[in-house]
């Protein structure tokens, strides 16, 4: 596996750009150099491109890939559209028949106005019963959160403590695009968004690409002395509406998808030495330490106050800042986590290295738990 | 394989209506009856749904397939959605881990405005040299049909005849936007929409669904006593802007998604008894021909002026009346395609039935070419 990133942000490149950079990136990772002329298929994750783009996109990510004339394919599930691109493009070098396959993920959200990107974002969640009805996903996220909070004791103060590790995780990562240090307190103290949360309960508006390079595991040292191997897969799905799921505070497609994945690598979660997990708003990473089966419901509360999710305890959760303080540039966000996860399982995270990284999870939700992608990596 | 199609054209049915009828028609199509519990993925080809559900949609398809809780996927290559997603499917069952895959491809277009169609629309082709200089699809193709017509002898009245020849199969598809008779002379005599191209040149804005129920080959006989086989796929892109290509009236993503086609089916072109191309304006049926290998370039004038591509010919073009007649509902366009050659396959296309009918293509094309795939059938 090859990966490649742009700093995530609010920033002057385009999309083209961004695509380009990512691009370069993941082939510049190669170890042995070359690569361009293996490559047989790309899949794009993106859902509204620039606002430009909407339609054929994948066939734009060729031509910054200087590529043209392969097979390409756009995969939107929303903010997991990274999840299931990455998904898609395993199955494509499972088959054995190409030798690279491209993966790339790209949002442009800042070059159009706040009324479309509102649009873009509104149109990704339930219509009928929630953005017809001025539900906004910080608010169905708010709903979630009342009733986590009310059920769980100290539930507010792990919320606060997600999104200060987060921010503490983003000092550390020169493509965060929040490099700065958030109290517990300010937290707490921070305006309202949907109560009960914050804004800096809120992940924020990004610019951004990512990509990755994927080879036959038979051939992957071809390209690298130090591969990365995707174990596992899991997707799921779920109804569109919280409304019509029996719990509020319980993602079933990430559980399902958490399940096969763990099944499809063939081992436990205690395996697991750290987590990429989507934490759109902070309550979305407590729900899915207990959705992924690392705690059981309400255990997260706990889990994240005993600083066991910290860069440096025993299970860190999101040690590139997550979502929270690198960003959330959508289409980009899932291929982001299998980048970070690359790093991490060769040793080049930096200052943010996790010690013995050896197995690694990525979570990446669709809307409001609409559809999940849960991915296990190891270094072989 | 399992099929289902909702009527075409200017629908009161919103898109989750849509998506039913199509759905419960594939599962109704399975000789044994059954399924729903077997189905095990999903992919849902869509430009823009109907509006108001533009990110996630593959999560609305489970939904109205009563199948929740299983991986989904939306797949999105402009006009060239439906053809990519048909890809998918068939990867997915050939791992053979689940039993049923379910592809269906949709478009509600009528519901949204005139602009905001032409957005949807726009974006999919080029930006920067074509939608931002005010060129429409309708404009590029009329650029490559007037390189065609300057080209060729007789090119215009071959076009004539493929609109005349389109709504003629049209009036034997019950399921066809257009069910009328347009003799040529009515075709020449139009208003103009695009020099050379006039109105009966270009397929109309339709609403429609279609659906697909892939297994395994060796498990098709579960399901159905005469099944229909995808013997091979291709798929390929070019550049978006059609200036950046060496020739106007070349599609190099179908060259090559055809070649491919042939060759992971192992049959030559001759072997093929009808043809489903992708002819949004009346030159994409002429281009499809030559780029497809069945004549040389410039060839498609003779065979189409000689009758061999009528209904009764000797090599039928879209018995179902194409993009021209049967309408053009962006993602339900592949999908549709695969629908009518699962029908003729099985000799069940009562009025328009092609006899003799083996072996068949689908040709799916993405904005004017930058995508494209192409699909092989056979009834086994």
């Amino acid at each position: 596996m090859g990966a490649g990133h742009t700093r995530f942000g609010v920033l002057e490149a385009g999309p083209r750009t961004l695509l380009r950079t990512a691009v370069d990136g993941a082939f510049a990772s190669l170890d042995h150099g070359g690569g361009r002329n293996e490559l047989g298929e790309a899949f794009l994750a993106t859902l509204g491109f620039g606002g430009w783009q909407i339609g054929n996109s994948a066939a734009v990510l060729l031509e910054e890939a200087t590529s043209v004339g392969l097979p390409t394919t756009r995969v939107e599930n929303a903010c997991a559209s990274g999840g299931f691109a990455l998904r898609a493009g395993v199955r494509a070098v499972e088959r054995g028949d190409v030798d690279l396959v491209l993966v790339a993920g790209l949002e442009k959200m800042t070059d159009v106005g706040s009324a479309r990107r509102r649009y873009w974002l509104g149109v990704s969640g339930d219509t009928e019963w929630e953005r017809l009805a001025g539900l906004t996903f910080a608010g169905v996220y708010g709903l979630i959160a009342s009733e986590y909070v009310a059920r769980y004791p100290r539930a507010r103060e792990a919320l606060a403590e997600v999104a200060s590790k987060n921010h503490e995780n983003g000092t550390r990562n020169p493509n965060a695009h929040f490099q700065k240090l958030v109290s517990r307190e300010a937290v707490l103290e921070a305006p309202r968004v949907a109560d009960p949360l914050g804004l800096y309960d809120c992940c924020p508006v990004s610019d951004g690409a990512a990509a990755l390079l994927l080879a036959p595991a038979d051939r992957a040292h071809r390209y690298t002395d130090t591969p990365v191997f995707v174990d596992g897969l899991g997707a799921s799905s779920d109804r569109l509406a919280v409304q019509e799921r029996p719990e509020l505070t319980r993602f079933e497609a990430t559980r399902s998808a958490g399940r096969q994945a763990f099944r499809d690598a063939g081992i436990e979660s205690s395996r697991v030495n750290f987590l990429e997990v989507h934490d759109c708003f902070t309550i979305a990473e407590l729900l899915a330490l207990e959705d992924l089966g690392f705690v059981e419901p309400g255990g997260a509360v706990d889990l994240t106050l005993s600083g066991a999710t910290r860069a440096t305890g025993r299970l860190p959760v999101n040690p590139d800042g997550g979502l929270k303080s690198k960003g959330h540039p959508i289409g980009a966000t899932g291929v982001s986590q299998a980048y970070e996860i690359f790093l991490q399982l060769r040793a080049e995270a930096g200052a943010r290295q996790v010690a013995g990284a050896e197995v690694a999870l990525a979570h990446n939700v669709g809307g409001a738990g609409a559809t999940a992608a849960v991915s296990i990596f190891s270094r072989g």
